[in-house]
């Protein structure tokens, strides 16, 4: 028998610089490089991570915005079998120190711009060890020169990492899910199949490529020969002048983006019919993975330690429920708290199995047995079959708010909180908002006498915790409302508060990856 | 670390069975299955092989034509870990014998109608041991029936095969290439993106089974929850009514066998515009994997031992050879005799890594040295790049002739031809032929005072190698053409007999999977 052989990113690169040399493969500014190029800049950057003591296994972090270099760095490191770790530049110092520890980098690459003192604050409290690397100086572009322009085209294992990526779903802590290659490499095939991707694509990064929900379409886009367009962040005026220029046909746009691209083009003209072809702008929609661009349809379900999507409702025949059934990459299957699987209807916890299903937690081996069992993936999400076998996602185990594309757990802003001395008691719901989804809210019993306003509380989470976890609206309250053990009854805090519009509580809305269409 | 697991075509029928109930899986004559009911008796035929002995690694043999059973077979064998291998029925009894005795196999299913000759030919040499059902009569439903319900889902490796398929690049007999679990789990990802195959895709099995050309999208349908609608071998006006009665809008079908349907509708009136929408009758077209419905773009590049496409040109960007680009599933090199990558233009071996590569061949572990050098498959084809990238077959390493989509090695025909006792030399070419493709010729050189017919020396071949081996024109010369070294001049004897037309020769044709538009 002969050993089997599985596609790395690596391998892609290389089969693209044989394959498609001259097609686009990366625009980034004035940055444009070919499949060629940006295969020969792998290589080099492969070779002076070698020299910079990176081995098979080792970890290397990415604290920047979206880039180019950070797509580079992600198929150097599946050349040298090392694993890449986008940090999410916009939680808080503290919890991103414990994530650098987690991750234990042999690398950062670190950008200067907008986030240098974030960046700062976190590397003071860093251990030694690591090599920290400005992506946004000339210090990178010597990094690259470092390099050398030999391939030594090591085979990598299918099961070993590549990627580690943050959850939404927390245990003490930012959490990463270790994704392998061969995860990777099925993830890219089912999100071109979803999403239609070919080397004619032309894929706007426009959204955190520290998310799944951005990334999975930026390596499809890849591993299918397609050109990726980047953009630092989300900015309405840059988006569409980009999508005009480059004929952007995919992208990653949730609805408060589409609005605020709606109001500029109310000023000055903008053909973004490459992405949007055939509609006026009042009919322009949020654009993920989970959108058909033939059928035009949507909805999915997914998370970050499944690679991506679970389910898709875009394709073939139309399914009972809007997030639609297993991609034909994984098993899904619903069960109740005794590992029974569930009758149709019933609610149970979401649980996987599959290429694509991390291979373990970063530095948290701890949550390896916890999150699996018999092999399956507890997704820590709740979801039901109907009657014709598709899956309805219901809502996160432990409650969520999203605003945005953001996952916020009350927990954490209950935790924050709490500690102010004007509050004696605090419970944190989502409220439904058009333009973001829904917005953070804190119930407060204050302490005696205390009168804490909104704008102190806010000011005191935002030194705390991200920025976009702090309230954004405040109401005194007499009592938490409590169940009879005690427990806080979130229900009816909920109707105390106005609270509502929770992921899964609507019936077209997607999961943890996708945003709401 | 957790272990990563595949999806093994047992693992996709669980997840139909959950996911995907009352969704139409089969049709078969009067059988109409659900995947509910497919799986269900999946479960009971895993259960019944392994009360016949068939353990992890056990071979069971599939000699007969298309039918559901045969699906039904895979998805039993890949839950009880065992290989199938379906036979090519139309080759010669001793071929078979040759190829039954490398499968060693612990089961064979066999079919009386039409072939029960050659099966009992075959059966008289074969070695004792393996347990023989009859597929086509009630000993089938007695051994289904006897199997039980459940489904003990013990895991597959991925690196594990579950089928054997006989090639068309022969070493001395009949070569199968074994294909494991991922291969065939990606090689179904791929043929259903360039396929575009959905769970509403409803696939007619209108090629033979045991070639892959067909294969690949039997399980493509499969793995994406579509229809597969079988008919026992191909029959034009069956096959009208097939498509009319059950919308089938996949299918393989050949340029000849398209011609005779085109005659039968000159006559009766049918439906076919699933298939063909708006295409009136002399616009129809053959119908391969190779067909991207969307683009209308069809071309591609395959062999068995990469599991079926390895190119392919139908979507994305035009590529410069109509035969594609690879597959995001398989890296290509095109390589000189000394192992050196071939520049733009210049024709060298086309070789092959990735997952869907064969594990190694059955019953011939002396292939896989042969065939495997520094873990790249050397495929026997030659081929080369266009200046973009894009990959041109140009031929068999070995000349192959290609008749309606049979592959015939003209050494085979030679060699049988020389024991005919009027033959004193001879060579076999392929001649032109706008109904079949080519069609095979004989130039002979008779024994002194011998006049061998056309009739004889076709009689002589049929009862020794495959009837659509036998030669259909023959032609009687002074001497076979030879160059210096003694060696058949090919060329030459193409231009004395009028050959021409065999693969790869034309611009827009296709390997050996698939056939020419």
């Amino acid at each position: 028998m002969v050993a089997s052989q599985i596609l790395s990113l690596g391998d892609v690169a290389r089969e693209h610089r044989r394959s498609r040399p001259e097609l686009p493969a990366v625009v980034d500014g004035d940055v444009r490089l070919s499949y060629r190029e940006l295969d020969t800049r792998a290589n080099r950057v492969a070779s002076a991570l070698r020299a910079r003591g990176v081995e098979r296994g080792s970890r290397v972090v990415w604290f920047g915005q979206n880039s180019f270099k950070l797509l580079e760095l992600i198929v150097a490191a599946s050349k040298a079998g090392a694993v890449v770790v986008p940090l999410n530049w916009r939680e808080h110092p503290a919890s991103l120190a414990g994530a650098l520890a987690d991750a234990d980098p042999r690398m950062v690459f670190w950008q200067d711009e907008e986030i240098g003192e974030t960046v700062g604050k976190v590397r003071a409290s860093a251990a030694e060890g690591a090599t920290w690397i400005q992506a946004d100086a000339a210090e990178y572009d010597e990094f690259v020169a470092s390099g050398t322009d030999t391939d030594d085209e090591e085979p990598v294992r299918h099961d070993e990492p590549v990627l580690g990526i943050y959850t939404a779903t927390k245990d003490n802590g930012l959490t990463a899910a270790l994704l392998s290659h061969l995860g990777i490499f099925v993830e890219s095939l089912a999100v071109g199949r979803a999403n239609e991707i070919s080397d004619a694509t032309v894929f706007l990064n426009s959204g955190p490529m520290f998310h799944m929900g951005t990334l999975v379409s930026t390596l499809a886009t890849f591993h299918h020969g397609g050109t990726n367009v980047f953009l630092r962040r989300v900015e309405p005026l840059a988006l569409c002048e980009l999508i005009e220029q480059e004929r952007c046909d995919r992208a990653f746009l949730t609805p408060p983006t589409v609005a605020a691209m709606r109001e500029i083009v109310a000023e000055r003209q903008f053909d973004l019919s490459s992405l949007w072809p055939g509609l006026e702008p009042g009919q322009w929609h949020s654009v993920t993975p989970s959108l058909n661009p033939t059928t035009g349809r949507s909805g999915s379900y997914g998370q970050s330690e499944i690679a991506g999507l679970g389910t898709f409702a875009g394709l073939g025949r139309a399914p009972g429920s809007p997030f639609g059934r297993p991609l034909p990459t994984v098993q899904v299957r619903i069960l109740d708290p005794e590992g029974r699987e569930c009758e149709p209807g019933q609610v149970g916890e979401l649980v996987f199995r599959g290429p694509t299903v991390t291979v373990g937690f970063l530095g948290r081996p701890d949550l390896d047995e916890k999150r699996f069992r018999n092999g399956w993936l507890h997704s820590g999400d709740l979801g039901l079959r109907e009657i014709d076998g598709s899956i309805r996602f219901v809502a996160p185990m432990g409650r969520l708010i999203k605003s945005a594309s953001e996952n916020i757990h009350p927990a954490d802003v209950e935790r924050c909180l709490a500690g102010h001395p004007a509050v004696k008691e605090v419970c944190v719901i989502g409220v439904p908002d058009t333009h973001w989804g829904q917005v953070v809210k804190a119930l407060v019993v204050p302490v005696d006498g205390a009168t804490p306003t909104l704008e102190e509380l806010a000011g005191f989470a935002r030194e705390r915790i991200a920025s976009f976890k702090k309230p954004r609206l405040l109401q005194i309250v007499d009592a938490i409302p409590r169940g009879p053990g005690g427990q806080v009854d979130r229900a009816a805090a909920d109707e105390l508060g106005g609270g509502g519009g929770y992921p899964g509580e609507h019936s077209g809305s997607a999961g943890h990856v996708a945003v709401r269409q």
